[in-house]
């Protein structure tokens, strides 16, 4: 009865990273299975990875398309699937499993282009199928904390956004050396128009539009491409502003040296402040104005339902990465065990959508658009 | 060819944390598939279980006496077994499934008392089987790192072990108003004669040996139970004394308010120094004696194989306690697989065996044994 | 012969805040000894000020004027004068102690427009009299070492420079509530015409412009002023542009609740990146594009010339406000000893000067401009 | 009437550290007036010393015998003297300025015995005249604060005290090659019969008694000369136990390779827990039983009167050691004014004396003996 959901994916073959982050998400809560896939594009590629990952054979597909068919006719047939290609290729592979009726996880950003994105929507809509972008560090239980507290009022009428998103492993011209990712991340043919504002500047649109639950309605982009020979942005410096009065900063680069991986929000209301970054993922500062600052930490004193409901270990013991992104899955096995019966998924229930999709690309190309015209104030046309 | 390795599992039934914790570890890297289990002393629990567990229901055993018999008879048996009970409950079954030809992964401490812990030994040579303690703090990719910097000599010759591990979370008498998993471990029928010192203590100790490599040839123990009415000690200010010359400073506490799971070590030696704690796990203090503390991270510049064959996401992306846990699931399932054949594991592959277990009962024994007579300087007989 | 020097004040009578700043940093180094003062507006307070700070009776002046005037004509007279008032009674009395043959060390901004700052310029230049302009946090020795390892060419061609100063005292209306400090610093007819731009603003922007050696080109501010009522900004969001290609994002604010004074540094070029704040005062952290990131520490391994020799104490021994202060107090005492005789003083000799205050004010006036104009681009006139 | 105190000093010629540091925490608040010294045993070095000190040449004493006489003939005799040479010149030019009916302010440790120190104790209270002891980590704002903390119940029955002072400049044999104050701390004749223990070791427990209020009544010291050749310690460890139940841990040295000037204090009791440490010196972690950790901060929320008052700048603005140590000299001074007219100084005036002197080698010698014994449990006796 408490069957596991048939999980199929397209892309993750050997060699890759990300394919491989999803399955580990996947199977952390036990809540899928994986049974068939269309791994590499390179037909022995992805048998080989099929037989690894303990696919049968005859569900293992040299194409999405033969996939989709195939599966949608079987009794045992999948009833999700895994995208995981580059950004080129989630738009045609999302259509087709939506029209076999299998409800999709998709890797972020949901397609090149806005137009695409909303023609997704649409799609998404008359399938009547569950669709769900894997904004990861939404699955954070402090970043889920943040949330509910700014829903709370704890913050007050907000006024600063400051978000920022650094690495640095492109500082040098990784993507002539043979670099794993860099390649088709700096070629527009494969990443779409953006660079690092594509890769990482909206993780962080996104993590600042889940928290504060505000999007601005303008933005102003400064978009560069230090390494030389580079066509796609390395890193943006942006101000935004919101319908309601308050002004954020969002910084993306990927050349700044000595960044693994900084991803680091700070909002302040005019009741309260919050700081969270990635190099503490456990902990967050929480100051009242007037009082002394606070860290709460996931499931410590203080940590909300919102927080401890998507937290697997006690407090002190560090969860992380996976434990994140298997969140996503998490909640969309939720969802998708809702939809079995028509019902709705419970209330608490958050997963990231085709609208979270449509806001990053809406983002994307307002910063493009913006900076191309010489960093002006653009409009955010969703 | 690669098949999942077929396990089973005794205790971690429904509520319980650290049966969930294990069958997390177990699943994450895909190694393995759980198949069979006596998750629970009330046999209606232990079905409910099973059937959560997506385990067979004739494969949901009464006791683990059953199972080993049942299992060892099958032909698509068990390969391994995870024990997750109470401490007073390890013995009995490892004994069982060893006999019955079945490898044991087992939660620590290994037994209550040193002399069954020697009796194990035995019996585990006697089989020709594995045995896996889940030490899981020496999972983690930081702490491989140190060992291996041990190893490779940077610190020089060692003078300063200093290890600690302090909790909040007995700070009053929770036992008494049914705090999962305080009654059992502040009983001295369940938990054997330490308490603090045995449910955390060891681990401060195992990860110190791990690192440095050398274990202590005595130590004087000064434990105190400061929460009236508690019988087992909750808290154990410890000095250590090493062959070598080195000297140590161990603390456990499970009653400092503010630390909820604070392990940290410190190494000094003539060359270098190291530090690491649990609030920054993907990271690693170094200074080589003249020079400017370095931060190493796990997969940063700077890592050594020993740490990055253990990681499994980019530096940056932080790794936690399931991750660490899962490691030692993952050199089991190497050595498990290299059993197969007769063959030993690869070299690299590194997990607690019994002779983790016996250590850490003699540092149990010996602390007691020394705070009793007066808080001594007293030998660790091993 | 190693006589202190004489040295006057305007401002800092009882109760006020930066005159004691400035008589703490005079005094640390003992190369000042303060003999005269116009305290106070209001002479009584004035007298009791000169009373309890051990000024001759006949050395307590009414007014800068008299002051200026009486002192130039003592044998024993002033030798240099620290200007404490508020920012709009800058520009007058400096003139004043310029044309009497007096040094003049001033709290900044210098003035409160752009034009009376070139005015100056040019009376200092005419005067031949020394200016010194009390930017303090160049006197920090960690902000020293960067501007040196700049220098250097450590972090190569420059990338991003991200600066930031945030606090918040000001995030409801105190002014309003008889808070000091508050009062002068939100009326434009005493602050000039910047806020939070004019008070930490410029602090930010001088620390940036010290250390990276580059003075921007061009800016784009978004002032806001969040809390009801207020006229001057009490936030800022800036992005900057330099010509060399750099680019630049810097926030000020003083309603960032949980902010008490954050001032923070980042900077990243094709070979390293450095980063300081305020919290860690002592501290830098370095990163050489490949390698592991390094903590530089006040005298501590690595540390360069340009810090050690003002820094007072070993390394591990925490300096703070206070000793940055007296740094800018001790490079003008340098200035003052060399001037005697004419000559210039040692080239390691630092302080920030009339070009200080004129790139600060054609920031702020920038920044204004900008800001009124829609947030556009705006290019620095200096 | 205000006049600045007279002071005159007893070591701290050119080339010391420490005297010059005791020059720098007398000056900061302007309190007193370095009149007279005897700098040097080399005459022509002391009188170099204070020409440059600004001392008249004819107060330039070759010895302190000579010194304390003409000085106690003078009408404009000094009123206190600082005493800043080597542990064992401490006894004897205190005596005799007492002698003399001088205050005196003393480095420590007083003496480099406890029967000294009991002898001084008896001259001082024959005397009247008042004797300091510059522990100057009992002027940081956050140590006076967490001692209010305790007095004010907020940690409730006290169970832990940890405390560690740890360096590393000592970590090879550097007093053979010449290193500045390495010679005479680790010559018994110099410093006494303990190194890192009476060096470092003594302030770790002056602080943790200070912020405690308690004193243990036994101890166990395991200490340790790693380096070759050294014959006093370099590093100790130490078990204490406390009258009322609570136990701690002491650790110090000075070859923790890593560790600049590492001093940090953690204390545990029913109700609470406080942890701070020298790197982040203006900050406080406080936590409240089963609430979440707040940070307090120098001048802060949460502030008491007890640290605003040794306070000097506003929140955020970094205090350091000198600031620390200007505490000292300024609580001797408030307590010097009252004493001038018989009065007491006010009660919230702290400063650490005679009492302290004797319990700090109370302790060394303690920990001595206890060491010599084996690290055996030894009285500490007063």
């Amino acid at each position: 009865m408490n069957k596991r959901i048939r999980l199929g994916m397209v892309g993750g073959g050997q060699g890759g990273f990300i394919g491989a982050v999803h399955r580990i998400a996947a199977r952390l809560d036990d809540r899928y299975e994986l049974v068939a896939g269309s791994f590499s594009s390179n037909p022995e590629r992805g048998d080989a990875s099929a037989a690894e990952l303990h696919v049968a054979p005859e569900r293992s597909y040299a194409n999405f398309t033969e996939m989709a068919e195939k599966e949608a006719a079987r009794e045992d047939s999948i009833e999700a699937v895994s995208i995981v290609t580059p950004n080129h290729l989630h738009y045609e592979p999302t259509l087709a499993f939506l029209k076999a009726g299998i409800h999709v996880i998709c890797d972020k950003p949901v397609t090149t282009t806005l137009a695409e994105a909303k023609a997704l929507q649409k799609a998404i809509a008359d399938s009547g199928r569950l669709f769900v972008l894997t904004h990861n560090y939404t699955g954070y239980p402090m970043v889920r904390q943040m949330r509910a507290m700014v829903q709370d009022g704890l913050l007050g009428k907000l006024r600063h956004v400051h978000v920022e998103y650094a690495q640095d492993w492109l500082s040098q011209a990784v993507e002539k050396q043979g670099a794993k990712g860099a390649e088709w991340r700096t070629d527009p043919a494969r990443a779409g128009s953006g660079g690092a504002i594509g890769d990482i500047g909206t993780h962080a649109y996104n993590i600042a539009t889940f928290v504060t639950g505000e999007t601005p309605s303008s933005l102003l982009a400064d978009l560069s491409s230090f390494v030389e020979g580079r066509v796609l942005d390395d890193s943006a410096n942006i101000l935004l502003r919101y319908e309601n009065g308050a002004k954020g900063m969002l910084w993306a680069s990927q050349v700044a040296v000595g960044n693994e991986n900084h991803l680091a929000l700070r909002i302040y209301g005019d009741k309260g402040g919050l700081e969270w970054n990635h190099e503490r993922v456990n902990e967050l500062r929480y100051t009242s104005y007037g009082k002394p600052m606070q860290t709460l930490t996931r499931n410590g004193s203080g940590a909300l339902a919102a927080s401890t409901r998507v937290s697997r270990v006690p407090s002190g013991h560090p969860e992380g990465y996976l434990e994140g992104f298997a969140t996503i899955y998490r909640e969309a096995a939720n969802a998708i065990i809702a939809a079995r019966t028509g019902a709705y998924p419970d209330a608490a229930v958050i997963y990231p959508s085709i609208k979270d999709g449509i806001e990053g690309l809406a983002f994307i190309e307002a910063a493009i658009r913006s900076s191309r015209n010489g960093a002006v104030w653009t409009e955010i046309e969703r």
